[in-house]
């Protein structure tokens, strides 16, 4: 793919984290976890220009950040700060479709100030990972006019943090949130309505990640929906909705566009990531994809979706 | 529609109710209810050719069987039994995502031995709605090899009758049921590997309804998948499943064919129906439809599933 990219830059800022996973598949430790780890990841294959600002701490792995660079993402903006890396602690139920947090360790997260550096300041297409909205805000501030700004947040932000959240929101295009959480931020259960007042707020585009029933995308044109791909095996749901962003972004990146269509086409990219991120543990799902299984995944959510046209 | 049918007959089996439905939008009596009544309603859109079968006791309304015949449906096969009409009273939560039954008076349903009338023993689709598995056997039995034979289920029947039920599945061609009921028939969690055993039972089609999260069909050749189209004004989920069930055999019998194409376009009638029905009370949302709103809808969904392949 890097071949027809046009190499627009994708930089990312959000959590480089250790996770404690439990569920039926057994007790995994330090699995390497956070969203930009699988943000990063996932868009690394459909661009060769992309950064990540993050921070970790003395107990981090060093090799986690070698295979980041070996797939060709810019670890030179991950910090490296005394202290714990941090760390999430969940087990999962029998059947994954829900899972509890036992622990969350910010460690050297909690004071987590993101520097964007010089050479990742004219990033063109920028993430704001799940952090606080002062720290989001802070970033846009430190960038230089990014075609595109997308966005994650999370309840902790949208009940604690209203204001400077909607603040954040102003300058944002694109947020990607889950169901629960377009809600809350709309103080509206309907999607259709919570989406649309949600367009009032300064995004263009919401994307709605609905686990195993999907993803939607709201712009001012109209509503877009992909059904996720049933999979016989899944192993891990943690970060789904972040692989989903980084094939999101990581198509747009590639496309170097932002055309209405070009978009549909990253909902399909960001869905197809997830697929595969859901079937290892940690990031290992998209570990080693060749361009061929990843088209193969894609061809296989148009096969999902097909229908004709009907003249009743 | 009819113009272009091929008026293939359809018999739909199945209950004939009066529901009372509380809930944000207030407390509704004696509105009609029941799987028949939407199944019919939605499929008399797609072919004039539906007969019911079902029972109503003394309390029900004669305006409701008037309301069936005046849109073509045959409602000479609801026998008149002396007794109460099967009563469902049930609440919706404000949000309308979950609703706990309040009573369930099962009347003259109780004692419901389904006749199939000569005249109607030769439908090319029959559909079984959600009774016992020893009906619905009875029922086929009755009638003179159909082309298709659909059926639904409830987790009453999987957990009670089960032996029964995978009698009655081994005649069945398609069977149409919820995620939770495929889950409980299947005893498997992965929706994936549902399917894949169901289809060992018996049917060569599963479709796996899911409210909001849209619909699936699994078949020996794969999956489709259809998300649910957003809808701003929800006020009844009651009936969604079984208007997508008229939805789909109503297709069916005007297509003519069971094609792998014509049962997936199948599925987009039956979500067609089914976003009808949920927009007004009882079958209220399926009234007076033209066939320009419904091909409009159809239209609809085409444009929320609408994107390009790739090459990546």
């Amino acid at each position: 793919m890097h071949a027809k990219s046009t190499h627009r830059s994708l930089l990312v800022v959000g959590s480089v984290a250790l996770d404690d996973i439990d569920g039926p598949f057994g007790l995994h430790r330090d699995l390497l976890g956070g969203s930009a780890s699988f943000i990063a990841r996932a868009a690394a294959y459909f661009t060769r220009d992309v950064a990540v600002v993050g921070v970790v701490g003395d107990d981090f792995p060093k090799q986690h950040l070698d295979d980041l660079s070996a797939v060709g993402v810019d670890v030179t903006g991950v910090e490296h700060a005394p202290g714990e890396t941090f760390h999430w602690v969940g087990r999962y139920s029998d059947d994954l479709s829900s899972r509890e947090t036992l622990d969350t360790r910010l460690g050297v997260f909690a004071s987590f100030q993101p520097k964007v550096a010089p050479r990742h300041r004219e990033a063109s297409l920028v993430f704001l990972g799940n952090i606080d909205p002062v720290l989001q805000l802070d970033v846009l501030e430190q960038t230089h006019g990014p075609l595109l700004v997308a966005a994650d947040t999370m309840n902790f932000w949208i009940g604690g943090k209203r204001a400077e959240l909607l603040r954040t929101l102003a300058r944002v295009n694109t947020l990607l949130v889950n169901d629960e959480e377009a809600r809350q931020l709309a103080e509206e259960h309907n999607l259709r309505k919570a989406a649309a007042r949600i367009l009032t707020m300064g995004p263009s585009s919401v994307v709605i990640k609905r686990g195993d029933a999907g993803a939607l995308l709201f712009t001012g044109e109209g509503v877009f929906g992909v059904p996720a791909l049933p999979l016989s095996d899944v192993r891990d749901p943690t970060g789904a909705g972040d692989s989903f962003a980084g094939g999101f972004m990581g198509y747009l990146a590639y496309a170097g566009d932002l055309a209405p269509d070009t978009i549909r086409t990253a909902m399909i990219t960001g869905s197809v990531m997830a697929s595969f991120a859901v079937e290892k543990f940690s990031v290992d799902g998209l570990r080693g994809l060749t361009t061929a299984a990843i088209q193969e995944r894609f061809d296989a959510f148009s096969e999902l979706t097909r229908f004709g046209s009907v003249r009743l």
